[in-house]
């Protein structure tokens, strides 16, 4: 019998045709796609673990994974057989063998959202799965004001979905909001040291709610400082929001915010 | 009973979900997606004429088209109506009221549409419904040159599909093939005054080909000269391909080659 290793991978997938990347019976799910791939290659049950669940429809650049198994097969060989088994929307981009301390989740420091919105009178065919569409024009001077007072340690009970998990500590640490307009498109980019459900989409939608300007940007002070979820704007739709990035390394946290 | 108006509309789609351009029975089409919804909005059965029958899978960013009607209703509410009734994939960027001379098919001087490339050892999850992967090394200056050769007038027989269409000239003057490598992404630009079936693919099928070493970039000048498709490259598939501009001014067209 093979000694047992640990192999994480990365992995991009385009989340419309899934319902999310946690395995659920009888729905397609990102994680259970892979799975069935990795049983299939590696001849066992291989249960893997994710570094986060990302909502049905929600895409991901980056999403990191691991799993055991004490197949013998070669990190590039595993990367093209995975490949060459799942459909288009879904890719490997890398294995690595890893020490069997490590755990996607358990052990990651941060994490960063893109949100893309299509800020145009006219819908766009082809940003439409990957992008909101928001025909109103937007503040975005306003928004970027909102962002700058997002940023830090708060108490973000304001900006989580329906209590799911309220058991969690509600306080996460906001290092990087950027708001970046190129043409047509609105880009996003939010990083924490971890996301209540639906933060990040909260945060997108309250974000133009004030550009839209239904809500003052002086606003934010009061949704941060009372936790009402109320008093932010509706949840982004998630076909707009791609997991780009887990990081591992909590010395390379910064806050910082582009413009 | 109001005057006839004939109104010229640009449209991009995304062709995934769609068999083509043209109308054919019991199959959805942009064609038919489009008169379907013209039809409500104006109250009376709509035909449209497009500048180009766009195959299976192939996307626009700006198909043009034109039909008549009796109806007053201004261009923008057409437009944000069209765009309420039409799913996603498929988006009316603009409407504008032209003479009654006008065609969208005959009146075309040129066409350019854009193809893309994913060339990288690993599928791309996003980019999948938009391009074409070619996981092999890719020698680009050899397309270039190949490319070069390709322009001007000539007989593209070699590099037209199954003879659908074999009555028409497969005389056409090639006035653009730009090929640029952005990261892994590698696009084509490809104009010309007109394009015999597949004609686009076929190009960027054999321009792939020689830049996987599988034939030679000199073998350009046989095909041209014989008009034997088996010496050119397989055809790309149907959903790199963009249509991107229908030009209607003879006189803006220009031989150039960007590298």
């Amino acid at each position: 019998m093979r000694r047992e290793r640990r192999i994480k991978l990365l992995v991009a997938y385009n989340g419309t045709r899934y319902h999310g990347w946690q395995v659920q019976p009888r729905t397609a799910t990102v994680q259970g796609a892979l799975e069935t791939c990795l049983s299939r290659i590696t001849n066992s049950t291989v249960r893997l673990h994710g570094a986060g669940r990302t909502d049905a429809g929600v895409h991901a650049l980056a999403q990191v994974a691991h799993f055991d198994t004490t197949s013998g097969i070669d990190a590039s060989s595993l990367v093209r057989g995975l490949n060459g088994l799942l459909s288009g929307d879904i890719a490997v981009r890398r294995a690595v063998d890893v020490s069997p301390d490590f755990h996607s989740r358990y052990d990651a420091a941060g994490k960063t959202y893109v949100y893309q919105i299509h800020n145009h009178g006219v819908p766009s065919a082809l940003h439409a799965p990957f992008a909101w569409h928001v025909p109103q024009g937007l503040d975005v001077p306003a928004m970027q004001e909102a962002a700058r007072m997002l940023l830090g340690r708060h108490d973000f009970s304001a900006f989580r979905g329906a209590a799911r998990f309220d058991t969690r500590r509600p306080v996460r640490f906001l290092y990087r909001l950027s708001l970046r307009k190129r043409s047509t498109r609105l880009f996003f980019v939010i990083s924490a040291d971890g996301f209540l459900y639906r933060m990040a989409r909260s945060i997108v939608g309250t974000l133009v709610a004030i550009g839209r300007g239904a809500v003052p940007a002086e606003a934010i002070a009061d949704m941060l400082r009372t936790g009402h979820r109320q008093l932010a704007g509706p949840t982004a739709p998630a076909h707009g929001l791609f997991l780009a990035h887990v990081s591992y390394r909590r010395s390379n946290i910064e806050v910082r915010l582009r413009k």
